[in-house]
């Protein structure tokens, strides 16, 4: 059996991946007392006078609603919000596994923006916070956007940014083995969907200005802006800031130090990667093809390779992000996460490896290192308390 | 410390009373692969081809959404959504501790009938089946009517059906203790809300038709209809066919057998109760302090009495109803929850006491005995397919 055949009949047998447990007795006249009625009134009076109290007397402050509307699940693209479920099952067993956090999927039938958008509004009451998941792009931009303005607890789409903080500890910790500073990095970024355009953002922010983008439009400039959707132009104001033209992906890698894959399968291929810099950088990510396979970077001459999956060293997953995330944001009290969480979450990733650990086939740490979102929680609760946006 | 303090401490100490589990291992890159990408794309693209699925690859055949409003919470009235969650998550609870169903509590902002109505809608490829809870009359027989028609998942008002499903259950076995038909008694029912007119409609679609039934406004009678709310003009249909009028509900009762209270503390005296009929029944079931006690109901010389709490006899108790009534329905694959399964229900839970041990002081059973939810589901789940309401 191959792993999809096994995936699926583990599916089968466990009817899904999620069940709920009670935390309380409920065994005799008295426990159910306590639990329900008659007592269960008091906890109620009391969240009433003050709703912060439903973070004291419920399990409201460990609750994370995983929310799709199955418009880009996976690589599978528009499959619809059923279909979303088993990733979304699989996202939860993740917040549970390396963050003890309490998730449950809720898969929309809408794919219109706005009813998403009041949906999540109107959950509120119940949630500690929200995981957008495999909303597609541009929409998400514009849903994640609204609802943190919008809302008092935390939201967060992993899709943009999961990948894209961890891509950013790969790169804190590949400047610290070369010895460089990230105003020294040539990147160009394939992919301006979800994750590809955080990325750019996330990196920018961060201080490489010095960035090209592609998509299957070619390469992001001002000339050709016309027809971009409202977040690709957005991007025009940090990537290409020179308006460069370029025939082509292969074209554009040419003399440049960094690419970052969020794509499609084989769009690099060892010629390319040899044209690049001396000490190139490959972090080919599409999922489960990448963008060049590890081999070929491997004998195009990359210096670091990074990929998405498991079999390969420095996998860029975002299981190394999310989970210390929200267990950071609840444990705070955090009303929202911002910029600056996420960067303190990538530089948390990144500096668990110790300078005289570094190598090339260790820039970021494994999906399975324990302290990873102990680290990432107790940076991302300090962030938070530091900016004031708690309850 | 008294209940209300007691349980406070409880619900503090558990902060709440729900968690989630996993059902599979996730401790190893293999696990991760299977449970997670890229194995889980197959368990997708499988929902996919057939949403039905879903139902063999997930947890949404045995996931319930407890869904409130806040408008209604147990006796304590429009409190909001936040503070009704422990309620919801008690409800969860029991789902779980009496049929092994995993419900999750969503407690919605929105007190808008149509946004409620639209946000249920559309949480549906998550799930198994909806359980509204402490939603106010007459908003939600309108939300739970609209939602059993367009949504293609069991929808059940727990309010309005749970506390009728033990009442018809109760009245049953006394018929049968008392060797009586169902039109053979007069009855009055106090209350004419979510769960007073459910109950009003399940005793008539039964063979109980004669009912009188009081609220605030006095005796419904068609004379005064002018200002009901469209939930009590229809319940004309059902009561007082022959348009009596009565000062009281003290006058009302007079000479009739049976009183069914789910409305407000001390409406009844003794003197009340002793105008009765011979044999009179007495379901006092206001919450905590009925309509009359259970020690001056006696006093009164009451034949049967039953109350909504644990520490008389003859407890009605909607725990009896909803947990195997979801279970049937879930284990069916039911799309919708008929008025056939309610008194399929009701006759599960009553037909479980045999003749001879019926008595005054048992004519129904423990919220605890753990036949009675196995009863339950077996018969809705036979109605169910019976009735060809099924995936």
């Amino acid at each position: 059996m191959n792993v999809y055949e096994e995936s699926l009949k583990l599916h089968k047998e466990h009817r899904g991946k999620l069940e709920i447990h009670t935390k309380v007795a409920c065994k005799t006249k008295e426990d159910l007392s306590l639990a329900y009625t008659p007592g269960v009134a008091e906890p109620c009076r009391e969240i009433h006078k003050d709703e912060e109290n439903s973070f004291i007397y419920t399990n409201r402050g460990n609750t994370v609603a995983v929310i799709t509307d199955g418009s880009a699940v996976l690589g599978l693209g528009n499959i619809g919000a059923a279909a979303g479920l088993p990733v979304m099952e699989g996202k939860c067993l993740l917040f549970k596994r390396f963050a003890n956090i309490d998730a449950f999927p809720i898969c929309l039938k809408t794919q219109d923006p706005k009813e998403i958008i009041n949906i999540c509004k109107n959950l509120e009451p119940g949630l500690g916070g929200i995981n957008l998941e495999d909303i597609s792009a541009p929409r998400c931009v514009e849903i994640e956007e609204t609802l943190k303005r919008e809302m008092n607890i935390p939201v967060f789409h992993d899709d943009q940014h999961g990948t894209a903080i961890v891509v950013l500890a790969a790169l804190i910790n590949a400047s610290r083995l070369m010895k460089k500073k990230p105003e020294d990095y040539k990147i160009v970024i394939s992919g301006t969907g979800a994750a590809g355009s955080s990325i750019i953002k996330t990196l920018y922010n961060y201080g490489f200005k010095n960035i090209l983008a592609f998509d299957v439009d070619g390469c992001l400039n001002k000339d050709d802006s016309e027809n971009y959707n409202s977040l690709k132009k957005d991007l025009l104001n940090y990537v290409n800031l020179n308006n460069e033209k370029y025939a082509g992906l292969k074209e554009g890698v040419k003399g440049r130090d960094v690419f970052i894959g969020v794509s499609a399968p084989n769009l690099l291929d060892v010629e390319a990667v040899k044209n690049m810099s001396e000490e190139s950088i490959i972090f080919a990510m599409a999922n489960p093809v990448p963008e060049i396979s590890y081999e070929d970077a491997k004998k195009a001459g990359a210096y670091i390779i990074g990929t998405g999956r498991s079999d390969y060293p420095n996998q860029i997953n975002n299981i190394l992000a999310f989970p210390g995330i929200f267990r950071g944001a609840l444990d705070a009290k955090a009303t929202k996460i911002t910029d600056k969480e996420k960067i303190r979450a990538s530089e948390a990733i990144a500096y668990l490896i110790k300078d005289e650990e570094l190598s090339t086939d260790y820039i970021i740490p494994s999906p399975f290192d324990e302290r990873v979102p102990v680290a990432v929680a107790e940076a991302v609760k300090k962030s938070c308390i530091e900016s004031g946006n708690v309850r």
